[in-house]
């Protein structure tokens, strides 16, 4: 496939994102200039086309203006990118935050580079290692003419119409959303969407994770539970007798059933490689976009308790509730003389 | 295609599903006796090459020995279905219930149907009304020797392997999973799969239904909000200001997205064919799974609170909490002076 | 009892909260001045003993050096009334503020302050309509110093030492805490554990309101479920057939029991007033405490699933949720042709 | 205080509060038989007043008729004691179950001890090691006249009127509700209400440890956060800068306060002996009320939220989602290349 309207992009920020997106557009015959701090990250893109830039002003002299810059940094990092990248860019430029910055952060950018007749546009980025080949969801944010001009960019960035059967009761024709991008509103909007896409990521992994593990344990009434007043008796022992293979329903699940998702698929493959999960201790990251979720269901007022609680679970993988449990042991030694089982 | 192995199925409940089952079946080249309470639904399907059967009576003698009774009928009317047909069969003969039967029901009927001779196999059928084209999702409990036998079956109902790109990580060529069927364990098996499936299914819909309406409501900060003591204050109105087409976000996290799934197709079909879904008042019904997953969570010391959420978001569509809510009501106003506001 | 330490306040704001309080310090000794922007309310109050004012500058005049002032305002006035009173006060003079602003506000107008050489405290109060005789629950932010010059006026606005058996394991003698009162900390720290004070409130409100909820539907079993897809069917009917006083259950649970509390106290008393509830129809606000707390939570990462519970059932008990409820249900008609239930 | 109606009661489990029972009701003038299979047990109540009695045998034989029989033993062993006691006694004999048995064994039981001509009656007691000198809170179920013929036994028991204020809407004088005990209805009433008591004392104790944790955390902004992709920075780290001593919190909760509770006095006492909770570790039992609370909601269709996640918190305490985390994480190197943070 080669793109009809090849463009010149810049990206800064060459990690396994920004390395991929250069190479899925350049494989798409557009021109793009390379950027990051690691030189070593520069080289390998260079020997496959791209051109190297050695520092920020180097990287902007070599772009044509107006210049399109893409930026793709961990979010701590992308204003005091800006703070050196903005005196060299000039009137018409467009600055592309693809990374998950936090959508106000976007409306402040947005006023911020307004000023200096700069453009910027905020991109929510989803595909992860696979984006390379399966393409990238983009939920994208800021001026209509702007992201209007980047639409080659977009376009060869996504997954495109053919990456799912269409819809079947779509009628309209209009629009970009079944190419796999879509111009969600002013600047902040593609971040927002990009932030709750996370929060329902969280929400969908953590039902799975529920569902595969209450299968694992259909066998606890194999297991003689301590006969104490501290441990509830399992009354349906019989009930409890299956030792069922995980994998193989993740794997089964993949066709035909209601739950089927790249999720399931992914989990599918984790137990191929690793029928017990042994690599993985079960301590959970979360890095920002499920909080922000959060964040925002409770300022709108719309109730969210699954997304809530897949967070919460996160948080608890991660023992951060620990004092409050100490509490609730301290409780009931005080009221009921319960010392803790060990 | 056409199946190797051909063989006889009779079909007992000719609704949506056990209708399309038998076209699913006999277009693959099995023979299928078919019977239904109602006599237009058995013309309906004889026209269309079974053979149609006028009673249980009739519907038996039609089969050959032995034979394989697929039950496809409500979970409340399973039973007395049985007590008419199980004095009918011979020993040897197997009777599949393909509905949503609890799994414990199967381990009775199980125990109860080997006294007689007769097998007795549960199989969770996944695919709603999109099955006949699609394939069905297969999870299978019974005796090994009896669910291999009907291993022609089962292959012809389930999806296939070109459903669905092969998990990369999967080394092993064993097992059915591939193909969207899966023998699960003894009695009962098939039927837990199905009901942690529906379980996840329920998280799964929640948490994409949620975000969703976290989107739809980012536009909070348009509205001014009541000035008084029992309203919260939106305290940054100005980040809230969108107005994102629900929609196409959907459509858009078709493709490439983590969120992408069939449930995610499904609800951008929704939109596409009526963007305000005012079809929908949302009382939400729930059908037992749901409330066995959680039992089954519960008994078994699964922490499931996601799953768990998701059916009582359930429960409040349908205003089940009303009492609760008036029991906060009146505590507000003996503590406070709190009157409601209508 | 009187004060040892008679001091003068002035109060603005002479709600039920802001009269109460000004009342429960006269009848300990201290003087007050009283402004409301309604005069019936200053005219109520200085029958009862009260100097009243005509003006925020009448007020502010009638103050002896340094003054106090403090406030009982709704949240969304505070920093209206501090524009004009803040150019009428002189250096030493000292603003509490008593009502439920949200803790940041606190920080930001104590900053405020201190360039003109004001004190500012924030002074969460907790007691409702109950607190002229009970006496108020006060969490208190501020500098050390002042904060111990306004300790007479505390002292007598708390219910006092008598007002609660002594904890019996605590020796140290140190702190005000066993009087009702307690400095937390610097500014905003009162108004924090305030903030706090009131999300364990919805947390323990929902938890006996749910309990007393499953008690009344205990007679479920009486009641014939729809036999039909969409309805689960009660498995134990046998086990769902009690009729149980509500209302006697909370009067019993008020003595002797773990869950005695005021809560418990409350609900009982309502119920004895109104065996139905039949005053409220279920619509629960939300003022703003319990989801900062959640806010607080998310941002330090400490799980709180049931604090969060609460929230949301409030938002459900005003039909927030709608939409996404109008989703679920546009999902299960499109995979399973489910129409919703009426 | 001395009861004017003195009778006879046989306590079979002589633990912490089958002892205490003993020793409640002879203060008050009634007479006891006592008995257990541990020896010294007995011993040390027959030096307070009981009759001791070496075997069940001996136990029914001390005993006049109609005998009164309490069991306060596990629920594990309630069965097994009724298989040897019930041949041994005679009818119009009565026995209570004072301990945590599942209401529905209850039922069961009643049953059972009807055709013998023999009354069964159950009894949630609330109190814990307070009870003693507190009384305990009774929740009955079982036959009326027999309820009626035991009220001396429950009115000593009891804490009484006296131990709380009354309830001021409280016009009718019926009932005994006042008193600390409750005939709530037939057999199983008694301890379905006491199962729900311990639901709602699993939400306001939750309620409770996450609003402290939540004070204890408000230092926050004091640490540095890791800077990389897998943890949220924290935004705001100005306003999480308090050291909040959360045991004075806890002492000033007990006083004026919304969250005033038993609970919550107990906490206060649990800090002022050990001000970090070091006796603790946080992992928090549950003895299967919470479990059937939750089982009952979902049964009878009440969202009940709050109480099931507090029984979450509790098995995550004693991290039972482990295998759900690990499938977290696995999922999340999956599509992200995330490695688990160590």
């Amino acid at each position: 496939m080669t793109t009809e309207n090849p463009m010149q992009l810049g990206m800064v920020g060459l990690g396994r994102m920004g390395a991929n997106l250069v190479r899925r557009l350049m494989r798409d015959g557009h021109s793009c200039v390379a950027y990051d701090v690691n030189p070593t990250a520069v080289d390998d893109l260079a020997k496959e086309g791209a051109t190297g830039a050695s520092s920020l002003q180097d990287f902007v002299e070599k772009l044509e203006q107006p210049r399109t810059v893409w930026l793709m940094l961990p979010a701590a990092i992308v204003d005091s990118t800006l703070d050196q990248l903005v005196p060299l860019l000039e009137p018409g430029d467009t600055v592309i935050d693809g990374g998950n910055s936090y959508y106000r952060d976007d409306i402040t950018r947005a006023q911020r580079l307004v000023t200096e007749n700069l453009h910027y546009v905020d991109c929510g980025t989803s595909g992860g290692v696979w984006g390379l080949d399966r393409g990238y969801c983009l939920m994208i944010g800021g001026e209509t003419e702007v992201v209007s001009r980047l639409d080659p960019i977009f376009k060869t960035i996504a997954p495109g119409k053919g990456s799912a059967e269409p819809t079947p009761g779509r009628t309209s024709t209009d629009g970009t959303a079944p190419d796999g991008y879509l111009h969600c509103g002013p600047s902040g909007a593609g971040h927002f969407v990009k932030m709750v896409h996370n929060g329902v990521e969280y929400g969908m992994m953590a039902a799975i994770a529920e569902g595969l593990s209450i299968i694992k344990h259909a066998d606890a009434g194999k297991t003689d539970r301590t006969v104490d007043a501290e441990t509830t008796p399992l009354r349906d022992p019989w009930a409890y007798q299956y030792d069922i293979n995980v994998g193989e329903v993740a794997e089964v699940w993949r066709r035909g059933s209601v739950v089927g998702s790249w999720l399931v698929d992914l989990i599918a493959d984790a137990f191929a490689r690793s029928p017990e999960l042994d690599d993985f201790s079960g301590r959970v990251s979360d890095s920002g976009e499920g909080r922000w979720t959060v964040l925002a269901a409770v300022d709108e007022g719309v109730p969210a308790p699954v997304i809530t609680a897949s967070l919460y679970e996160r948080f608890e993988s991660r023992q951060l509730g620990e004092f409050t449990d100490q509490i609730l042991s301290a409780m009931r030694s005080e009221f009921g003389g319960h010392a803790e089982k060990k």
